[in-house]
């Protein structure tokens, strides 16, 4: 039988049948009244999920160029920034960063480790010249499920002053409090495909007007990711560029679904779906990857022993027609990684949970008992 | 009656039924194996539809994303190169080459003619020390309709023997012949939400062995926007950066819808829909801002003299529901601009063509005769 896949890695994320269909209306000009109206709605939408007053900008690019975005345009070759990197993306904004010629100093944890919070603060407190114009953090690390203490960190950049904090939160916009104004984040970028339960396409940054301030003095060359022709025109309700017409229409209902469920609740669904994740791999005898303390609320990196990650995922796509995400990198064959991120429920996470446990029943995974996981979920569940 | 809008614009154009439903398919995962399918299967069908070998790559950006890409990636700071400007593009094309620090030579014209080839033939002579590296020209000038006559222009390119052509084919791709392996294009830049029939969301750029030699020494500072990084995902049917899955979808089924209707027809049908717009629009009495032998294929532009032409366009959007484009920048007010790019038939003109003459008639235009548009229009298809 060819049934309907079930989706579950950090992004693309499964897809509201009612945004799918919005995605599916004729498309409208760009320029209308009528696309006006729909820019607006969406612009007052997203400062409310970023908890912000600060600007909101939609972007047509990936999470990629939203924070390639949230970079160039406050910086100028040379600048010194600190980059923290502990996984896939704080690698790929090292990148960037360097790319554009800025001074960079990256501050590294191992895959899997959350970022050490006073290695920020020895730097930003040596640092009496201020000379280090930005930090740069993955909040939540797509790659390993580790989820860093952003509001320490942060504080350190306050004390600091003169630096811009710049976060990538690409998986944890929409699946964890992330209080922009409250903390004062000053660069925010994110991608449409995660917790925004919409498909990939669309990427957005806030930037504060402390921001603004050192964008009028940067100097590193843009056009297409210029986030003052964003600023510009979505202050009258348009766009620099054609906007992706039928995504905006997919994401303006998907904010109305979030705005219905309310910021707290989004928060507290993928709080128990992470809970009893990580209560099912425990009770099934498989290692994750994060420490309970930094885990990421959008995705969980499990580490099998006795089976190969990748037999377990082919295992489970060819009997349940279940997608599961494999490690990036130096964890190939050695992760795989469990989505709870968007339009997620508690019935999701319990099929994925059963369907794994059968797998490893099937593959032979030593001390998986059948039922176990489901049991510990149960427990999560029964409490929240 | 809220009906069906009727979508006449340069872009976004009319998207057919059965791409829209291939977009509201709930995505999958871009890396899986059945969605290297999907991409493997774009990838020879944009190079069919490119009329080339060379590569071709799809950006998660607009078309002003994909034609930066076309030039960043080519140059280096300092570097010389020759802008066509004669409309909002071209303008744009040598805003972004300035910004990125290049020597750029603007050879203009007015609004509404064609480039002056002979210009590019005599600058492009008198560089006996090849400092000229590039030569970037508007193929179909959206802002006015004009079609600029590239074949000539390149010919004097490819006389010079170093500088590169790169080609705004953004409202010529699917529109007009544009053999690229023939004539030699070094690289061709275009955008979903035109002749490809799909909503706006993806770029494309294509690109010929002699750019990837220039690309190697560029110095132009890209990540996001990096083409090599394209190519080399595109090789082994992925994507560098995650894709926008549904409009992919989407791409994939007008791909096929364009295969099978093949390009001789769907550039005659072009030519027969803009061929009977413009005869309909002289019958009424409206002049054209483009001359016959330099008019695109995508757009009319028209010029009302004795109403403004954004009352004709208010009026035929609110009694008909038909959106038509107006001018941009100092043609606002003073043209409207009739689409008839990508998914637009025989039947889709002749109904433009009658709601404009009743809409003239209601504004009391001088010179229009009721019928008459139409009777010049049924003349044009019937000897087709």
């Amino acid at each position: 039988m060819e049934g309907q896949p079930m989706l579950m890695i950090p992004g693309p994320t499964p897809v509201p049948e009612q945004v799918l269909r919005a995605m599916a209306k004729p498309p409208i000009g760009h320029r209308s009244g009528d696309f006006s109206k729909v820019i607006a709605e969406i612009t007052a939408n997203l400062k409310w999920l970023h908890q912000t007053q600060n600007d909101v900008v939609a972007l047509t690019v990936s999470g990629t160029g939203a924070m390639e975005a949230g970079i160039i345009n406050f910086f100028s070759p040379g600048d010194r920034v600190l980059v923290g990197d502990n996984g896939k993306f704080g690698e790929r904004w090292g990148l960037i960063s360097k790319a554009f010629g800025l001074n960079v100093d990256i501050i590294k944890a191992e895959w899997g480790k959350p970022l050490n919070p006073e290695e920020f603060r020895a730097k930003l407190e040596q640092d009496t010249e201020k000379q280090i114009k930005g930090v740069i953090i993955t909040h939540s690390e797509t790659s390993t499920g580790v989820l860093n203490d952003l509001e320490t960190i942060n504080k350190y950049v306050k004390a600091h002053g003169e630096a811009l904090i710049i976060v990538d939160a690409v998986t944890s916009l929409g699946a964890v409090n992330l209080p922009i104004d409250e903390w004062g984040l000053d660069v925010v970028g994110s991608g449409s495909q995660k917790g925004y339960m919409i498909p990939p396409g669309l990427g957005f940054v806030s930037i504060s007007p402390k921001a603004w301030k050192a964008y009028e003095t940067a100097t590193i060359p843009k056009f297409y990711l210029d986030l003052g022709k964003y600023k510009k025109a979505t202050d009258k309700d348009s766009s620099p560029f054609t906007p992706p017409v039928n995504l905006m229409y997919g994401l303006q209902v998907a904010l109305q679904m979030m705005k219905a469920e309310g910021l707290d609740k989004i928060f507290a669904r993928h709080q128990l779906t992470t809970k009893a994740t990580r209560a099912a791999m425990k009770a099934l005898n498989l290692p994750l990857l994060a420490p309970d303390e930094y885990a990421s609320t959008a995705v969980t990196a499990v580490m099998p022993t006795t089976v190969d990650a990748e037999k377990i995922r082919g295992t489970i796509k060819k009997q349940f027609d279940i997608s599961l995400a494999g490690g990036q990198d130096h964890l190939k064959g050695k992760i795989f990684r469990i989505g709870h991120l968007g339009f997620v429920s508690e019935r999701d996470i319990l099929t994925v949970i059963c369907a794994l446990e059968t797998t490893l029943v099937e593959l032979g995974y030593e001390g998986a008992t059948p039922g176990a996981g489901v049991a510990a979920a149960s427990q999560v569940l029964a409490q929240s």
